[in-house]
């Protein structure tokens, strides 16, 4: 089997180094040193930065920031035969889906569930997806060979293969990824003045702000692309903030250990209290 | 060394624990089978629900939630020798040291940096303030050797210790501890649906949302104690929420990337890339 992998970041890297063994791997990559270092340690077998590499693939995965996964597959068109698999790897899915479909009937949108801060090829390994969730978004024309190669691909990268509706998809990555990262990053706009404090930070506030330091890029394009379910939910949390700003002003003590033990039943009843 | 613990939750009892071979423990507690248990467990070498327990005690360690902890330094107060040293273990600091300080001369709050979302006797650990940092606040009118007195009791427990106004430190920690674990907690207000699609959640959710399992009675106290210093700062969060949502909104990819720019650099910076 002929796999492409466009962009060797820590996605696609990881996506090329799970499936050594199973697949012949192209790399496909804009920065030059990025594809001669996957070459010299085995990662792919053949590389470079033109995506006529892709011809004669039988797969590809386009594991590019958001914004740019629709223009490469648009690119990519011409070197295919009409029988490749073409997918993603994006934390949003409806608006690729639904554009990608109307130029490529085997295309099926993916998103691994998989991910660390450190972005780039360096920090991309074998076993990223190993026991990981991998959802499949298949638009609503998606032909069924391309679904179940789609799945078998992501499960032989270790994944554990999961199939969901696009807009479905983002409203739900809405409210268990994209606002969580918004609302850390925002936290952010408060503690300008910490550095000198350094050593007072404690695992709640690291833990917190962790994903605060996520790349830019990224999440520029995720928070842009699915704006509606977002922000629909971060008037939510604003009102919820309000309600309990109202509550801590007027020292209200029943009513602000009710809503904490709200709270912090729904977080103890999601992990089964296995934090 | 005769020490009493008031209060064997996680951190009283860690105390209790740390100090083990240091001195003589006098655990208090209102629930008779943890008395029994730290008893068994040769934690403590004495224990019971009376306050008069403390009587003869060089130094006493109240470790309650911030709300109780005043009225239990006035209750033991018949049963201290005047040289007693009385400290707590409270997360906030500016009212417990004004109040009590006007009632005992030899008081120093401390806020040792450590805790566990798992609350309680059996979470304690001996080495949990270990290579921790703990602040001392001191009021205006504390006395010398009784702040040297706390230093070497936090010292003995294997702490770091550093010096804070009361106040300055409360400020602080509003930063630094209690916006987040009010962010937390008010996410879950957004979650509560999840639960089905448990397999999904990614480590960016459990650990953006771990302190929202937090004890309700504990934040509560605690937000309401900090009341000024939180709301103020709750106020700017909004208002830094409602300038991305507003960017956001607009489509502008180059203000929405600068300001996550700039969010990463300072989480990136304050941990120097150490995540």
């Amino acid at each position: 089997v002929k796999v492409t992998v466009v962009g060797l970041g820590l996605i696609g890297a990881s996506v090329a180094k799970a499936l050594q063994g199973h697949a012949e791997i192209t790399g496909i990559d804009r920065d030059t040193g990025t594809i001669e270092k996957a070459l010299r340690e085995g990662v792919i077998s053949r590389g470079g930065s033109d995506l006529s590499l892709a011809q004669g693939s039988d797969a590809v995965v386009i594991a590019l920031p958001v914004g740019n996964i629709v223009d490469a597959a648009r690119g990519l068109l011409p070197h295919l035969s009409p029988d490749a698999l073409v997918t993603d790897t994006g934390s949003t899915k409806a608006h690729i889906v639904r554009d990608i479909e109307t130029f490529w009937p085997c295309f099926v949108g993916s998103h691994p569930i998989a991910g660390k801060e450190n972005p780039g090829y360096s920090a991309s390994q074998a076993i990223l997806f190993a026991g990981r969730m991998c959802i499949i978004t298949p638009g609503a024309h998606a032909r069924g060979d391309c679904i179940r190669r789609a799945e078998q691909l992501w499960e032989a990268c270790g994944s554990k293969v999961t199939v969901m509706d696009p807009v479905k998809h983002d409203e739900l990555m809405a409210v268990i990824s994209h606002m969580p990262h918004l609302l850390s990053f925002a936290s952010m706009g408060l503690a300008g003045d910490l550095h000198v404090h350094r050593s007072l930070l404690g695992a709640g506030f690291r833990d917190f702000t962790r994903i605060a330091a996520s790349d830019p890029v990224m999440w520029r394009d995720i928070f842009l692309d699915n704006k509606k379910p977002i922000l629909e939910l971060l008037d939510g949390y604003v009102r919820e903030l309000g309600a309990l700003r109202k509550i801590i002003d007027s020292g209200d003590a029943a009513g602000l250990e009710e809503k904490l033990r709200t709270y912090s039943t729904i977080r103890r009843d999601l992990y089964e209290d296995n934090r």
